[in-house]
């Protein structure tokens, strides 16, 4: 593993976000969904996956849910549950509530947290089904109050229209019903605009690959979505008193998710370098993944060497890591003085996947250098706020002028007279009142 | 007004997104701004402001800010700082506090808010100057927090360097020291990569014309920006009890903004239908934007006859308005019920420039049915929150083999390893302390 002077570096990759020939044929998907619905569905459905479907097949019966069931194991059905209890009871924490607060002049002000109506979640199917990644996307919809949540995931290639079980379940553990078998862009578009047998939601969630991310972002408008989340990254800041077998462990879990992934050690101490690369090779021989690993760590792996443990924490801040670990011989010291990171690790024993499946924070965080103005997946995105204004006649007599003013510097006379009219009519009433 | 039946009636209008030929014009602008920095902002402002500036000129001065006080009235200014001094207050109660949960085997989760380090605001100059929009703008992000918070303003054009002295004002007295002489697409590209004179930021908000939307869609991803404002629009619900006059005069005020603002009355009372229409008429003669009011009536205006409240309420829910006001016999008893609206004016009272101006609330609302997913602007759009995870080494032995089955499912095995070599380490260090 390089091992380099932190101020050449930079985390941010050149995402691409598709090509012409993509886009292109992304929004045709689109508008063919649009236009022609559940057909549409079914014939890209075979097109693309090789399945046959009758629209009746299109949704997941509970039948199926129950059959999946019996194909996960005991083991991974008990770590689920709690891991969604977990995740459950840390985003119970976000909720936000609505308040009111009157004045004694009669004027109310307030704001109403509502949920969105309809959400739906994109899954992925195939290779890259992560049940995990299911709890993160609906726990936090189903804390925030959405009355309906929806998944739609692609049915396996191949003739095959089951779904992956673990995907199943974890989506039943959260607690979703509604379920579709269709995958890719026309997924997308059957959420957005709706479809005979799919409702149109209000927000599109999930990940998923090049196609899914552009049919989002041409959706976008007619319905919110979340982020399009880049390549997944770790940096990890440690001094001399730190583990370098946990270390290089650490960064080879961020990069056998996929070649483009991000693994970082920032440290002061030139032995734990050495180390850590020594050790990253020893770890990376025998890992199942070891290509795709081996990939990310030459491309976008690297050590970097600072002075200290102050222009670590300058390193760590320019870098706005989505995962950061704290290896440090006192983490809390440290933790203050970050600024930009998606979710921070303190100590040897907090490895990132225990946030990735367990401890209850989301797993989906801002990538790419965005936590320097981003946050982790949770309630507050399935939540609208609506603000509340209630003025008394009293209020408005009292301030109606100052109002007006402020319409005129602006040249909006239509906004002035809008007060006007009410302060003349009730000027008139009080005159009449005095004279009756 | 034309008067007709609600089902036939949608809100949402098909914004114009910019030409190729702007895209393409923005694009450049972009990236001459990130090639040559403050040479390029002087050689745009010349050829599209026609104003021949230094680069020491493109910041604003004290003096100038101070001039700018000699050149506004006393009645603005105590005006705008009561509406500052409200919209202040409202927004301090968005503020979201840091949390951190300790549990007794030593784990230790929590969520970090902070704000964003630096954010700039984008204020159109010429006639669309609205130093109401300043405060709104600004005053959020400087509740969050936020420690370095920038204005760019293009100058007057015609030769003249100078700034509308009610948007210095404006900035000034919510706080705002640092402001930029710098308009258009140009503008956002200093904000979003920065040039000798003026320093990137993480955040850039504000509306402008085409090319300051495109640009700041063009920059999205390097920063945050907020999102694209469509029109405006007013939908107001009134039964029988309603003041024709008063409404007229909102459903004016709002069309007054530009001709493709939209002002709508739901209302189940054929008599108000009739009396609003009428009072429109009347009302609309004298205004001096009335060509305005006109086109926004005609093209995107209606009046809309339901059958019960129950049915107006269902319309609104559909429209999902940014402005609704509720003018009804009793407004609290329907506004539980309005699940989409930006923002929501209670009664005869609460006409919208209440809002627009002086109550405290947001005036920076979602538009064009985003109310089904979107909020005001807020304090919540100028943080960012970090979560945060401490395991302890017994919270990791007694659940790191629940994690390892999770990421074994996913086929992650270098997931899993990450918690193994700390659960080997741990249980060799347990087996050595037995035998000692």
């Amino acid at each position: 593993m390089r091992i380099m002077a932190a101020s050449a570096f930079n985390l941010k990759r050149e995402v691409e976000y598709g090509s012409p020939e993509q886009n292109a044929a992304v929004r045709e998907i689109v508008a063919a969904v649009r236009a022609k619905g559940d057909a549409a569905l079914l014939e890209f459905t075979e097109r693309f996956d090789g399945v046959k479907l009758e629209a009746s097949g299109l949704k997941v019966t509970a039948e199926e849910i129950q059959a999946a069931y019996g194909q996960v194991d005991e083991e991974f059905l008990a770590a689920i549950r709690e891991a969604a209890a977990n995740i459950r009871a840390f985003h119970e924490k976000q909720k936000q509530k609505s308040w009111m607060e009157p004045s004694p002049d009669g004027t109310l002000l307030g704001q109403i947290v509502r949920p969105l109506r309809r959400v739906g979640v994109y899954v992925p199917g195939g290779k890259a089904a992560y049940p995990s990644s299911v709890l993160m996307n609906f726990i936090p919809a189903q804390v925030a109050g959405v009355a309906e949540i929806v998944m739609v995931t692609p049915p396996a290639t191949g003739g095959q229209a089951g779904i992956n079980p673990y995907i199943l379940v974890a989506a039943a553990e959260a607690g979703v019903k509604e379920i579709y078998r269709v995958g890719g862009a026309q997924a997308i578009a059957a959420l957005a605009y709706g479809t005979e047998t799919i409702a149109p939601v209000d927000k599109i969630c999930g990940p998923g690959n090049i196609y899914v991310a552009l049919a989002k972002r041409e959706v976008y408008g007619a319905v919110d979505i979340d982020s399009i989340a880049g390549p997944s990254e770790i940096v990890v800041l440690a001094d001399g008193s730190a583990d370098p077998v946990y270390i290089a462990a650490d960064l080879l879990s961020q990069a056998e998710h996929d070649e483009m992934a991000s693994a970082v050690l920032v440290t002061s101490s030139a032995g734990l370098a050495k180390a850590v690369s020594d050790e990253v090779e020893r770890q990376l021989a025998d890992l199942p993944r070891a290509a795709i690993a081996r990939k990310s760590i030459d491309d976008y792996g690297a050590i970097l060497t600072v002075d200290s443990l102050d222009e670590g924490i300058a390193v760590v801040n320019r870098l706005a890591p989505e995962h950061l670990e704290i290896m440090t011989a006192d983490p809390m010291e440290v933790v203050g003085r970050i600024e930009n990171a998606g979710a921070i690790f303190l100590g040897a024993y907090s490895t990132e996947p225990v946030g990735d499946y367990f401890a209850g924070p989301n797993h989906i965080l801002p990538t790419n250098g965005t936590a320097r103005f981003a946050s982790a997946l949770g309630v507050d995105d399935f939540v609208k706020k609506s603000s509340l204004i209630r003025y008394s006649r009293e209020a408005l007599l009292k301030h109606g002028g100052k109002i007006m003013a402020l319409a005129r510097r602006e040249g909006l006379e239509a906004h002035a007279r809008a007060v006007e009219v009410r302060l003349m009519k009730e000027q008139v009433k009080d005159i009449g009142m005095k004279e009756g």
